[in-house]
């Protein structure tokens, strides 16, 4: 049997999701609560372990991950008791297939980036949008945007010390959405190397800005060296919005954005 | 010469607005920072005094405070980068009448408390938002709120033990704004006596969950005693959104809510 798990994660106090030693991960909290209600008993032996469709890294939030494991299900209420304040769980259901895994399983992920677009700080996004002062080209921005929708090499987009194999992805959706002073990126895609959301928003806010064309932007989804692309933005901004099973481009499953 | 200060900050962190001995509050930080800039030479020897237009109490929060202070206008940039993370000057301009106070002056305040009402609880909004999980008759709350406007006494709705002389307010708006699972409870009225707006939705709330008839809320607005009314509704889920000066109804002058 196989619980699929919906969660929220405020990342400003995690060092990512993924376990490590002698860090706070998002993994180890979930881990350790369900532990605490299914026990060791029925697991066979087996170590409970979760599986995740988006391993966001430190600093990045999630509105609606998912996460799978070999068990049953649990109520969300109760594992919210055990949970500390800035992990819950929104749903927990069995999973429709009996093989299902989180992340094999996800057919893409959609994550958004929020710009907060003011003169002055914001005391109350200070910890999920990115403030950025200077006047923004938005409509050089969005050319980025459409250029990127398609399968493109990310090679530019992701650090040169890497795990990854292959450097293509394919990019279902990204637009940006201005709503007054907040500024929101969204993209969706097959799968995401790591750091490449954050680049790309890093490398298009040097668009934005004038200091790149948007045909020099383009120019780096041919799988140019790391060094060619803009800085890496940083993770506050960036929240894993949700994961699609099998629906593209169907409804997101997010929760509420704050 | 007085200057104009729109604020915003998270009263999370805060003993309230009011410079208290022993406590951090929002007035403490903000004197400290316009000190350092100023100086105190240019004071005459009078004490740098911040005057505010509404004195939020222990973890309310502020998008658009309005304050003022008898002395020139400074950089809001500067007051930033002495500003810790959870306060932000927002504006910081010479007001235009001379002897301009932004409580005496304040024709009205508008506020907003954030209800997130699903089944669980969310990580991101733990702090700004309150979380109610059973279902609530929005329909019932929302006659209470057309009640409200006008002018009425609402001694029911403040501790017994107060500073207060006069019981009546001028509601000039209150409605209940629902935006899929986060319900806004929105109201200006010409001044709020201490904990009337969390005790009016502690007592909306006990209508929406049906132990309160909309007939006893509404007796409640001609003088009755506080026991009389619901409980007082948790400060984090509130929000000075702004502050009018002559132009009631006029456009608020509030930041980017979170």
């Amino acid at each position: 049997m196989v619980t699929k798990l919906t969660l929220e994660y405020d990342g400003g106090g995690f060092a990512g999701w993924a376990r490590q030693p002698g860090e706070r991960t998002v993994q180890e909290e979930l881990e350790r609560a369900l532990r605490t209600i299914l026990g060791t008993r029925d697991l066979g032996g087996e170590p409970l372990s979760v599986t995740v469709a988006g391993r966001t890294d430190r600093g990045v939030h999630a509105w609606g991950q998912i996460a799978s494991y070999r068990h049953e299900a649990v109520d969300p209420l109760r594992l919210n008791a055990l949970l500390p304040r800035d992990v819950a769980v929104l749903a927990a259901e069995p999973a429709a297939a009996a093989h299902f895994d989180a992340r094999r399983d996800a057919t893409s992920r959609t994550y958004c980036y929020r710009l907060l677009c003011r003169r002055a700080r914001s005391a109350l996004l200070a910890g999920t949008a990115l403030w950025v002062s200077r006047a923004l080209d938005l409509e050089a921005m969005q050319e980025c945007a459409r250029a990127l929708v398609g399968r493109h090499d990310f090679t530019a987009f992701t650090p040169t010390d890497t795990e990854h194999v292959r450097f293509e992805r394919e990019v279902l959706m990204a637009e940006w959405r201005a709503h007054a002073e907040l500024v929101e990126w969204w993209i969706e895609a097959d799968t995401f190397m790591r750091h490449m959301n954050r680049v790309l928003v890093g490398t298009m806010l040097e668009v934005g800005a004038g200091r790149r064309s948007v045909a020099e932007f383009t120019a780096l989804l041919g799988g140019r060296p790391r060094g060619e692309a803009g800085p890496t933005a940083p993770p506050h901004g960036l929240a894993l919005a949700s994961v699609a099973y099998g629906n593209r481009g169907g409804p997101y499953a997010g929760s509420a954005r704050c």
